[in-house]
C-alpha cells in the first residue's frame, strides 16, 4: 500500500464534471490499494474573480483580510470533491489550512509554511478516509488564514508529501508533462519522461510553466519524486526526480524561452566600486527582479552595463535607472523591449564539451545575433531579437537532437 | 458610547458598490462615538450558486462538506468590507465564525448556536477596531464549519448581540420596516414604529419576509432589541421589542398572507384513537411540516380532517396521506392547491373584544368563504380561494384602519 499524494489544479477542477472525473481518478487510485492525500486548487478562473473584487475593494498588496477572500475558491472544490466521493460511496474529508494544520509565517498573501502537523490527516486515512486538503492556504500561530501566493497549491502538495512521506506526489495539470520545447512553437518536441530537479527548476524559471518553482525546490529539499501528468487522459507524465545516471547521457534536456523580458543598458558608466549597487538598489527596492546581467571590460574608466527585467516592470525600471545613470555621470540608458531569453537546459552539460560552442554555431549559422549571454552548471541563456525566437527554439532543438525518439529508459 | 451590532443581508452587500455604501455607513456609527460589530451575509445570489453547485455536485440534504463549501459566501464579504474600511482609514477584523468563536452544536446545515465566546471581540473592540464578523456560520467543537440554515445570519447579529449585551441590533435590509401589510399589494400599508416580538414573529412565520423567525425567537429570549431599516437610504425603520403599553391601543398591528400552502382533507375518516397520528406521523418522517388542523365533529363514528401543507411538499403529501388513507378506510382524499391564508395579527386584540367577529364580517361582506380558521392570543387565520387573496388582504386592512396616520409615539 503506497501512500500518494495527488494534486489537482484549476482547470483540472474547472467544473462539476471535470471535479467528477477527479472523484473518479481518485477512486480507482484508492480501489488499487493506496491511500491517497488530494490537494485543490481552486476553479479556474475563480482566484481571479476573488483578486478583482478584493481589489475593487480597495485593496493594493494583498493583507489579512485579502487572504481570507481569496483562500475562499480552494475551500469550496475541497468540499465539492468530498461531496462527489461521497455520493459515490468513498469516505472523504475535507480540510482547510488549519485543520491540517499547515502552519505558516504571518507573511500574509506569500506566508511560507513553517510546519505541517501529520497527525490529523494520519488519523483520518486511519479510518480508511481519502483526505481532501485546499491547495494554497495555511494558518499562523494566532489562526489567521494565510495565503502561500499564486500557484501554491503545488507548494501544499509537495510540502504535505514531504511532512507525510509519501511514496509519490502526483500533479496533475492540463499538459501531459514536461516537454524537451514548448510543442505549438516545434512540433517534434518530445515529452520527457524523467527530468531532475536542476533541471525543472532551470526549465520552470525559464519560462516552461508547468510547475511552481518554489515547489519543485521544496521537493528538491526533501527528495519528493513529482509526476506531472494531465487530468485529461491517460498518458504517462513526467518524473521530477533526484538526478540518475540515465539523465545524463543527453547533453541537453529541454529548449526554453521567454519574450517576457526586456533590455536595459547603462552606456559608459565610471567604473569604480559601488556603482553596480547604486544602479541595483533602487530597483530591488522597488520589487524588480534582475535577471542578467553582463558587464563590458572596462576601457578608460568607463563600462557598459546591461540586464534584463520583467517586461511589466520595464516602464518603472527605465524612469529609475535613467535616474541613477545621471547621478554617477553615464552617458545614457538604451531600453529595448523587443527582445528574448532562450536557454538550454541539461544536466549532461556538466559531463559534455562543447555544448556551448554548438548553441553558438547554431546560432551564427541562421544569422542570429546574440546580444547577450549567461551561463549556469546546466543552462546556457541568450538575449536575441524577439523576432527570431521561434527560430531559435526550433533550429537549438534539431542542433541537440531533442525529438530523436523516446527516451528508453522505464518510469521508476 | 453605546455597543451596535449591524446586520446588512445580501442586497446590502451585493456590489463592490453597494459594500462601500455599508463601510460609509459603519463608518459613520463609529465616526458618532459607537462601538461596532458587523454582521454579514454573502453577496445576493452567491449562497444560491454554491448551493447549486453542491447539488450538483450530488449533495441531497446538506451535511459537513455542503456547509464548508456554502459558508464561503459570507468569508468573501467579511473580507471585502474589512479592506474597504482599511482603506478609507478605520481599522477593521474579519472574524469568521470559529475566530469568534460561535460555537454550535454539531448537525450540520442546521446547527444551533451553544455558546458565543465574548474576549476575541471584545479585545479587537478595545484596539478601536471594528469586528467584521461572517454570519450564518459556526464551528462545532470539534473546529468543523458548520451552518445555522438559510437567513442564520440574522440569528448571528441577534446572538452577538446577546452575548455582547448590545445596546441595540440593526437589521439592514431592502425594505425600510415591518409594514401593516404588503405595499404591493396595499397602496396605503403603513410602516410600523415599534412591533412586539410576539407580533413580529407571527407576522414572519405568516409569510411577512423581513425577519427569519428563529433570530426573533432569539432576540425574544435575550430582550435584544431590534431596529429592522433599509440600507438604501435614511428612514427610520421599526423597532421590533418588548410589548410596551403604546402597542396596545391598535386591536391589530397587521394584515398578513401566505399563498404558498395547499389544503388536503380526508373524509369522512373513523373517529378513533390514534387517528390523527397515523394520518401524521408519515408526513413528519417525510420533512413536511403541517401547519393548520381542522377536525369536524364526529358523525356516525366518522369525522372529516383538514389541514395544510407547503406547496411545495403537496405532491408527496398526498401520495403519503392517500396510502394512510386506503390503511384507515377513509372515504377520499381532496387536495387544492389553490387556496391562500389570510390573517390578522395583533398584540392589542386580547385586551379587545370583537376582532374575531369583526373579520369575519368584513370577509362575509365580500362574499368571500372562510374554509378553515384558527386562532391564537394575537392572531386569527383563515384559509380561503387564492383568487381572493389581495381583495381580502386590504379590505381588513380598511377595516381595522391600519392606513389611519401614523402611530404617534416616539422610538425608544
Amino acid at each position: 500500500m503506497a501512500l500518494i499524494v495527488q494534486k489537482y489544479g484549476g482547470t483540472s477542477v474547472g467544473s462539476i464534471e471535470r471535479i467528477k472525473a477527479v472523484a473518479r481518478r481518485v477512486a480507482d487510485t484508492v480501489d488499487n490499494g493506496n491511500e491517497v492525500i488530494v490537494v485543490l486548487s481552486a476553479i479556474s478562473g475563480e482566484t481571479n474573480r476573488l483578486v478583482t473584487l478584493a481589489e475593487e475593494a480597495g485593496c493594493v498588496s494583498g493583507g489579512r483580510e485579502y487572504d481570507v477572500v481569496v483562500s475562499t475558491g480552494e475551500q469550496v472544490t475541497v468540499g465539492l470533491l468530498s461531496i462527489v466521493l461521497g455520493a459515490m460511496g468513498y469516505e472523504a474529508v475535507s480540510m482547510l489550512g488549519r485543520q491540517v494544520p499547515i502552519l505558516t509565517d504571518t507573511f500574509y498573501s506569500a506566508a511560507k509554511i513553517e510546519d505541517i502537523g501529520e497527525g490529523n490527516i494520519r488519523r483520518e486515512l486511519g479510518k480508511g478516509r481519502i483526505v481532501v486538503v485546499a491547495g494554497f492556504q495555511g494558518v499562523d500561530i494566532e489562526g489567521n488564514i494565510t495565503t502561500l501566493g499564486r500557484g501554491g497549491s503545488d507548494t501544499t502538495a509537495v510540502a504535505l508529501a514531504a511532512a507525510l512521506k509519501a511514496d509519490l506526489c502526483e500533479i496533475y495539470t492540463d499538459v501531459e508533462g514536461v516537454y524537451t520545447t514548448d510543442p505549438s512553437i516545434c512540433s517534434d518536441a518530445r515529452k520527457l519522461k524523467k527530468i531532475s530537479y536542476d533541471e525543472m527548476l532551470e526549465m520552470a524559471s525559464l519560462g516552461a510553466k508547468v510547475l511552481q518553482t518554489r515547489s519543485v525546490q521544496f521537493a528538491k529539499k526533501y527528495d519528493v519524486p513529482l509526476m506531472v501528468r494531465s487530468s485529461f487522459n491517460d498518458a504517462v507524465g513526467t518524473l521530477v526526480c533526484k538526478e540518475d545516471k540515465d539523465m545524463e547521457r543527453a547533453a541537453v534536456s529541454g529548449v526554453t524561452y521567454n519574450k517576457n523580458e526586456a533590455k536595459i543598458s547603462v552606456v559608459r558608466v565610471p567604473d569604480r566600486p559601488g556603482i553596480a549597487m547604486k544602479l541595483f538598489r533602487p530597483l530591488s527596492d522597488a520589487g524588480i527582479s534582475v535577471d542578467m546581467i553582463v558587464q563590458n571590460i572596462s576601457h578608460s574608466g568607463h563600462t557598459d552595463m546591461t540586464f534584463t527585467v520583467p517586461e511589466g516592470d520595464y516602464n518603472t525600471a527605465m524612469e529609475l535607472v535613467t535616474k541613477t545613470a545621471k547621478d554617477v555621470e553615464a552617458d545614457e540608458v538604451i531600453g529595448d523591449k523587443s527582445i528574448a531569453k532562450v536557454s538550454i537546459v541539461g544536466a549532461g552539460m556538466k559531463a559534455h564539451a562543447g555544448v556551448a560552442s554548438k548553441m553558438f554555431e547554431t546560432m551564427s549559422a541562421e544569422g542570429i545575433n546574440m546580444q547577450m549571454i549567461s551561463t549556469s552548471e546546466i543552462k546556457i541563456s541568450c538575449v536575441i531579437e524577439e523576432k527570431y525566437t521561434e527560430l531559435a527554439v526550433r533550429v537549438l532543438h534539431d542542433a541537440f537532437e531533442l525529438s530523436a525518439g523516446d527516451v528508453e529508459e522505464e518510469i521508476i
